[in-house]
Parts: C-alpha cells; sequence; structure tokens
C-alpha cells in the first residue's frame, strides 16, 4: 500500500520557451514524461526495459492545467504519482511548481507551473491491449497508490 | 448564430514521430495549435494581428484523447470548433483524423487520431488577465459556437 | 541532366518560436526535412515509401547558417536542390526567405531567413549502409543536380 | 589562458526519438544549447543573466556531425568548448558521446554520438550586433580557448 511521489529536479530550457516569454504549452507533456520515466526508473524497470520486455504504454488520454509561468533556465520540481487505472491502464499524476517557491515555502507547494495526469493502456510494439504482465501488475502492487473505488 | 468548423490538412513531419512509429503524443498540442490559428486568420484577425492588438491567448487548460496512431507523412485532417467559455474565457474543440479514412466513408468520421479541447484566458502581453476587447467580442459572436446554458 | 529546385511555402508555428521572438535555432533542421520531403514527393516516390522499399536516409552532416528572423505566422518560402554526393551518399541544399521579400524583389532573393545544407548516407533500416538501389540512382539521374568534379 | 571544457550528462528522451528508433537530428542542436548553459553557468554568469544584462548570443552558425544512434533513456555525455570568434562572436564547440563507451575506455573517447560546433554574434533584445561588454570579454579572457591565429 506503498504510495510514494517521485520527485524530479529540472531546468526550463531555451528550446522549451516560445516568444510570449515562458515555456511553449506542449512541453508540458514532455516534462510529464520525464516525470513517469524517472519514476520507473525508481521502480527499478526503467521504461526502456519494459519496451525491451514487451511492454509498451501508449498515451491514451491527457489533461493539463497551467498554473503559472516559467522562464529559461528556471528550476522547477516535479512530483509524479502512478496509481492502477483499470485492469490494462494506468494513470500518473503530475505536478510541476518552482524549486525556489517551494523552498520558500518550508515544503507547502506554492509558485504553481503545471498539474496534470496521463491515462497510459498496456499494449505489445504494435499498439495492441495486452494483460498487464505479472512483473509489472507486482511492481504496482507495491509502488502505485491504490485508490480504492475510483477511476 | 454562425457555427462553422474550420478544417485544415496537414502531413505528420519525421520530427514529429517517436521510437513507436506513430507521433510523440505532445505534437497533438502543436496541431491544435495549427487549428485555431488557421481558424482566426479564417475569422480576418489572424492570432499574431491579436497579439499585435494586444491580446493574447494563454492556455489554461488542455485535454488530449488518443484515438489511434498516425505515421510520418500520413495526411491528416483537423476539424476546429471555437465557443465562449464565460467572459473572459475561450474554449476551442479540435478532431483528428486520418483524410483517407474520412474520404473512404463520404464524410463519416472515421480513422480517428486525436480529439480534444483547449481553454485559453484573454490577458495583455504579461500574462494578466483582461476583459474581452470589443472588436474580439463580435468576431467570437459572429463565429463561435453559442452553446447555452453550458461549459 | 535536370536541375529542379522544389519549392515548399510554409508558415512559422507558435511552437517553433522562443524567447527572443524568432524561430528557435533547432527548428531550421525541421524545416529542412520538410524541402526534402516535398522534394522526394515531387520525384514520385515520397520518403516514406523510399523507406519501405528498404533505403534510408539517415543524416550523417548538416550544415546551417541564420541569416535573418523570423516571426510566429511568417510565410517563408524554402528551395530545395538535391546532388549526389559520391557512391553511397545524397546532399541536399536549401535557402529559406520571407515569401514577401522574395514576392517584392520580384524573383530576386532577399529577406533571408537560413540557408544550409545536409548530407545523407543510404542505408537499411538498422543504420548499416547500403549500395544505392537502382531505383534511386534512376531518380537521382534524372532529378538530381550534376556538379562535376565536386564533393 | 584557462582551457576548460564543460562536461554535462543527460538522457535521451522519449520525445527526442523518431520512428528510426534514434534521437532525431534538430536535437542535437538542442543539446548544444544544454552544452553552452552549462557551461555559461559554470563561468559564473548563466545565460539568462546575460540576456538580463542586455547581451543576447543568437546563433548565426551551426555545424552537425553525426556519428552514431542513441536510443531513448541512453546515458550521454557531452564537452563543451568556447573560444572567441572574431571582435563580436563567440564560437563552441561540442562532442557528445555515449557514457558508457566513455567509462569503458576509461576516459578515451568512443561511441561517438554527434560533434560540432555553433558560431553566435553578440547582439542587443533586437538582435542588433554590440561590442563585447567589458564583464563578458573578462570571462572569455578567462575561460574560453584562445586559438591563435585560427578561425
Amino acid at each position: 500500500m506503498a504510495c510514494q511521489a517521485c520527485r524530479l529536479t529540472f531546468r526550463v530550457r531555451y528550446s522549451e520557451t516560445d516568444q510570449l516569454g515562458t515555456f511553449y504549452n506542449s512541453r508540458v507533456l514532455e516534462w510529464f514524461e520525464l516525470g513517469r520515466s524517472e519514476m520507473m526508473r525508481d521502480w527499478g524497470v526503467p521504461y526502456a526495459e519494459m519496451e525491451h520486455r514487451g511492454a509498451f504504454l501508449p498515451l491514451i488520454e491527457a489533461h493539463v492545467v497551467y498554473r503559472g509561468r516559467a522562464s529559461y533556465d528556471d528550476l522547477l520540481v516535479m512530483s509524479t504519482l502512478a496509481e492502477r487505472a483499470g485492469k490494462a491502464s494506468l494513470r500518473f499524476s503530475y505536478e510541476i511548481v518552482h524549486a525556489e517557491a517551494e523552498a520558500a515555502k518550508g515544503g507547502q507547494k506554492g509558485g504553481g507551473v503545471a498539474t496534470g495526469w496521463t491515462v497510459h493502456a498496456i499494449t505489445d510494439g504494435g499498439g495492441r491491449p495486452i494483460r498487464c504482465p505479472t512483473w509489472l501488475g507486482e511492481i504496482l502492487d507495491q509502488h502505485a497508490t491504490q485508490t480504492e473505488g475510483t477511476q
């Protein structure tokens, strides 16, 4: 019944900004990818290894709420959570804040940049849904948030 | 009370694919941008002109449902709709399908790639919310879908 | 001994700008891809079809000269040329200018945005060099610039 | 007369791959940006601070040689060097290799991914060339490679 948020610190790249002076909106989905990649590495089975074992996690749904601006080189902190969503899908949720604001508030969240979630199917390399492999199920039982009666 | 969907045909770029052989998930938000850009051009006030007049439309929320694969060079068709969402925001909704599938079905939609929507604030260049300018309100009254009592 | 430049007109996407208000530098390599994609389509064998036939053209070298700014929604024109470069490689060269400037000068180039070239190996899907397939050789003999004694 | 190469370790993002299973070619220019960003941070004046002081370094030329494949999540190491290039420009050169290959060879480079260089003008925020500010000149005198009689 573990419920661990994986934290990742990263900087906004110049290539991720747009002419409004903040990050371009689609970059958040790329950052979410970093969050779940690091989470799976923490699990001991990096996503590259999952694909190698024949389990792919293509997105089937994504949602982003934009909460504030972030400029080139700003240091951001992302918290990622995983939960099972039905028999053959996974749900990750994410929160991205300014590292500075988070520190200033003594752990209380602030300086919000974006929050959101993604839902992923479990498929083979050709995109066909497969049953959740035993090894993946065991990882999820150990690490993913268990939210009973939801989703 | 006009209700026009703006249609845009475009091809998947090689740079938009990923190692799974389909488009990378964040590209859909970039394609949505193309859809609303073309819609505003149809309105007679391209988005660049809007920004020039001091009205910016930063995203505050985005939602994507992934419905199928699309490979490099595939010809896709996007339909975009706009609607007012409260006093100081706008909502665009999008549907992207394979051009081939759409044609084969005689106009009936199929070969789905992605659907979704984005909600945009109306702000000045610094990101501060502003009242919807009169000229923009008139455009929306003419072109945006009027969905009473919804949101 | 044909020597045709393929012309492509396209607009700068918002996602391609950066906080300096012009296009981000790496986008030019993505635009170059569009130029050669359209050129191959003109040849009657789109690049997707080439890959389908087992001939891949990975970049082995790229060069870009940045000549001027271009903003969101600016209409640009790219001219692309192909030439053989040795037995197992191809070279494309590109020039991107503002459509407006080009028109104003009656066909004389101006309003330069970027120029450059890319060199591509001919390989199989695994990246291993292969001999130029007969069908590709014939296309190049017909369409690529023949620059004797160079490269 | 210091001559320090700045080293940066990073992973290939899924969003940076393409359907050929390696990184998409334009990503290398984005990685080069990371290399020089970290170098400037090492200098004590991060690039964001340079822009804040009114000195911008837009690219005027870029060159990339592609030396090998790299897959999603591969750990890469980039070495960056800076040198003055004339009175009003800077040149950075870069080498990206697989971390694993580099380690295996006891510091000898191998497992090459890409090398290249970029030349940057020194301009104000509007893109107009300016004289190299004194503080930037001093940094370069201290940290950039001095290659006499070259370029």
